[in-house]
């Protein structure tokens, strides 16, 4: 059967306190209506138009060229939202899924089971429904005998027993294409705003004769974003979903509630993962690895066992056996290849390091070329700018840099070199070779007594 | 109505095992005694006397000149305690709040709410209560037909009947001030420890012909805090309050169960905060920042745009575009203007940098101010202190200072000029020149075969 | 009366989805089986088999030679488990507690009780049982009218009275040991797979006229571990456990849910703890002290009155007052003594740092021993591996080291010195003496304007 969508878009979503479009805040790292458009894939609806209004230019772009737009330029309410839709839908025979933007929760899962329970049925439309803790304000869903839908009172118009049912329409439908729109051709304005609602279409095919269906779900699956609260919640359940995933995949996640997966990323068995650790974009992290704490890694290829502790790491590679942090920041076009340890308070920048190479303590490395089994002392940087125009540095293997060194790039230390520490390197160093480029020291006896500056012994004070 | 209030706050706490007393220990960063004072003073109730007593020292230096005392040598019951502020009551007119210093989650809302119905109502005095989920320990609330308080039962003199009721004394009051004073004069002691409970004064009232009412709020308003359990159940829900309101407000926070905002901040809209931020003290953040994650700020001033993630910073001010870290500690003094990026690693005290500049790799500024559009190279550091005293730094705007550069203090580096990498700088460095204060290199050719110093190469080990 | 116990440990737990042994993955730090261990010691069973098969090796390593291991090659049920440790129990008198292996929550209090109360019992065995809110596929313990169990009805046996009762068995006993020897000389297999059930034991016993009672705890307790989603419940729960003890202890613990700490570790009273904090190992924490946020402490003891923020820290030792962070890294063998404050992106190793000095502003010193009283400036590091062999550094008390200064190992910088910033010091240095080991300034007049170096003034950018 053709499956199309038409998706609810437009709104302006006051309560979120935005000068962004609503369905764009993100929840667990993606916008909204991203959540939406994914779960609609998944049930199979290709086809999918939404209606836009408020702020549409940020709707577009993050849906991009893969969907239609319909633009809704007064929001009248939902019927008058799906009623723009009506060239999109018209011609086609099969069903459309009507839901909202800003239901995030809602899973392809779900969609894909009322779809088939529909197509089933002989149904004209289905309601998505669920039981609520607390169905204030929410429309009832009242069923007769043989379980189909009747009627949706709103709540200011129900009655105490209406009021007592807990089944709430969640405001995402399915309907035989052609029966919506016809009933949207008949429906019309309930009140002085001039608003049209889409639950009318429901009641008009109901007159009709047409049976209505219910298909139950969760409560958390139908819940809105309305504000940012709800946001929070939102990004909590739907991260919590993709962690308990990785946990059952065999990933330790030390404290799944403050552990962040995007929904991209793949983890392998037996990786540890400790709490503050942000796994983001496209994200490969191999086997037995220890991921955490306080590490965020966005679009990083990890390898097999692989220990990275207290770091921020971007677009790039580090190989098995490799172990970064604490405190390292890893930027993009890094590659650091097997068995590397990179330490504390380092940085590389569009750097290759070779197998088994250290960067234990300290320093800088932007666009540098390091081969294997080099040893890089505390604190040695690159001057790999020079104001204008950046430059690489190329240091070969098994090469030793001494503490405190620079290298002016464009520069080369050739294989099996070293250089001393404290050195500012400018010209290639040969292989073999030991290059010094620091002054002699000369200590000035007695200064200290001559100038008076022996040092004053201070008190030891408490911490305040 | 003339409203002043007796705080009871001269207790030991033994449960919370502590050197100091119960009601400076801090919830949400706060000390209990400061959130009961501001609930008061919310509710109109400016003048206010604190029964002291266990370390009354420490509960002066929080509350400080604004609000009396009165000592309680012995602690001999609630009763006894308000008994020793009978000279600060004498004379008054109007009503007398009665509360706890170790309730800090009841609101001046709820209080204020009390105060409007009490004044409106013809009663003696007025307890507040709440529904207890497990009423056990508290003094249960008996109500005649009329909804007034006929008595207070302790749970050990409650009958079966009496045990069902889950309405509780919170132990928190409003009195008819001058009938306040001659209750008081009427309690006795009830036992051996003569101890005098101010709850005998409600019964004396009503003995006496008087009405007593009850407000009821929420249960989770009236907890007091005896021990750490319980304060730490304080922090999680007056921090919820806090980082809920600014939700509501239009502020995105990706996780509210670990983001600790105090209550003086101010957070602009769209600005987006990640777990493990702390935004304490007078913190005022400006529309569409980042902020986070693992980010504490202490008294900052942050523009709009800004991007700050896994920083420390206090007492700064940080404008517009700017972006700092990951890993940076901006100290007290600082003031980095807008566009600029203080990156890796870096540390900034007493310092002001000029729009646009940057100082991303490393290093460290105390006491400098960097003009505009300067660029300093990895692990650019001051020496601003020479055992003795501290100096400034002064670099002029559009200069380019390189890897691995000292500034010894005084010294100026003027506009328009550069610093080559790996230089110690102690002079004037005029405009336009490049200045340099290195070695040459020197490369001693095959010293490393006459040397013997090749290096071995390793195996590649798995981390442990 | 002697009690003995074995632990079944031979499964494979295939949900883990691992290649290793279930009962050796952590739960709060601690492999599953080491928990169960220390339960069973805490009860008194100090004679221990362990049933082991599956990656056996692994608990071996975990549970080391002081207790006893049978090989179950074939896994053929609960039953034929213990039946394997038959030579382990024969010849005992006395009791043996039976349980498993992956229930970490079982506390040793709850095991004691229970044996108290089955040795002043006439019972032949006792079942630990609890009342599970969803005792879907649980055993469920029919009890008679003295509360004697009268049989363990499997779920899917149950009769529809039956699924209505909420106590089931927890697979935890406690027999007379001839009786349990004497019960699995009579059970037989069930099933086409010919395994053996250990609750047959209880019927037999039943059967053979003997009284087998029930001694119910808390539903948490009796909570296997199956998956990785229950390994973090358990961590969860374990974790709540030790820091709510440290909580009733006079620890304030700013955030429970997201401090993480290990069994052995001691806290003193008014200590403070921020979120993300992790006390690891053997690590004991004076009084007043205030820890994190994100600080990691392994082995670590800190003195009173100490200030650790944002720091990694392994088997070393911080003495009364000192500060250290935000961002360091104190590695093993290094011990910070009274009053020293250690600053920003610095890391130390197998140092010594004597009283009252300060290494404020970044830099790296691995073996070096520094008196009391030194200031080092920013970023002084040691050289103090050459490429072959790592040496020590002495610095003296009352030394001031100037900022960016390299000390190469082996090197001594005597009391009462000055090393001027900027120098590479290779030579000692004598007491008294200021050292100096770098280059003169050059200043090139008007390079910038010969060279057409003039920098862009480029405009400020929004933060992306």
């Amino acid at each position: 059967m053709n499956i199309c969508a038409v998706v609810l878009a437009a709104g302006e979503g006051k309560r979120m306190k935005s000068i962004h479009a609503k369905v764009v805040h993100k929840a667990a790292g993606r916008p909204l209506i991203d959540w939406v458009r994914d779960a609609l894939l998944e049930a199979g609806a290709t086809d999918q138009a939404y209606i836009v209004g408020h702020r549409q230019e940020e709707v577009r772009a993050v849906l991009g060229e893969q969907v239609a737009y319909v633009l809704q330029e007064q929001q009248l309410g939902t019927g008058h939202a799906v009623m723009q839709a009506s060239h999109f839908l018209e011609g086609r025979d099969g069903c459309t899924l009507v839901v909202c933007g800003d239901t995030p929760m809602i899973t392809g899962d779900t969609l894909k089971r009322m779809l088939t329970e529909f197509c089933e049925s002989d149904c004209a439309a289905f309601l998505i429904t669920a039981e609520a803790p607390n169905p204030t304000g929410y429309g009832r869903v009242i069923r007769n005998g043989n379980g189909n839908v009747t009627s949706i009172v709103e709540h200011r118009d129900a009655t105490e027993e209406q009021l007592a049912i807990k089944e709430v329409n969640a405001g995402m439908y399915c309907f035989r294409t052609p029966l919506l729109l016809s009933a949207l051709g008949k429906i019309g304005s309930r009140n002085k705003q001039k608003e049209y609602y889409l639950t009318d279409t429901i009641e008009i095919l109901i007159k009709d004769g047409h049976s209505v269906g219910a298909f139950k779900t969760g409560f958390e699956e139908i819940i809105g974003v309305n504000d940012r609260v709800q946001l929070a919640s939102a990004t909590a359940l739907l991260n919590s979903r993709i962690v308990e995933r990785h946990m059952r995949n065999g990933v330790t996640v030390i404290d799944p509630t403050c552990t962040y997966i995007d929904g991209q990323a793949e983890i392998g068995m037996d990786t540890v993962i400790y709490p503050q650790s942000y796994i983001q974009g496209e994200t490969w992290i191999g086997t037995e690895c220890v991921i955490g704490p306080n590490t965020r890694l966005l679009n990083v290829k990890v390898g097999n066992n692989v220990r990275l502790q207290q770091i921020v790491a971007e677009d790039c590679v580090i190989d098995d056996s490799a172990s970064v942090g604490p405190f390292s920041h890893i930027r993009f076009g890094t590659h650091i290849a097997s068995g590397c340890r990179i330490g504390n308070f380092t940085e590389l920048k569009n750097t290759t390091i070779g197998s088994n190479s250290r960067m234990v303590h300290q320093g800088y490395l932007g666009d540098v070329d390091v081969g294997s089994n080099v040893n890089l002392g505390a604190n040695c940087s690159v001057a790999n700018y020079d104001g204008q125009v950046k430059e690489r540095t190329r240091i070969g293997s098994n090469v030793f840099i001494g503490t405190n060194s620079t290298l002016v790039a464009p520069v080369e230390v050739k294989d099996n070199s070293y250089v001393a520490a404290g050195s500012t390197i400018t010209d290639t160093v040969p292989e073999f070779a030991l290059s010094i480029a620091r002054a002699r020291q000369i200590n000035k006896e007695n200064w200290v007594i001559l100038r008076n500056r022996l040092r004053e012994i201070r008190e030891i004070k408490k911490n305040p």
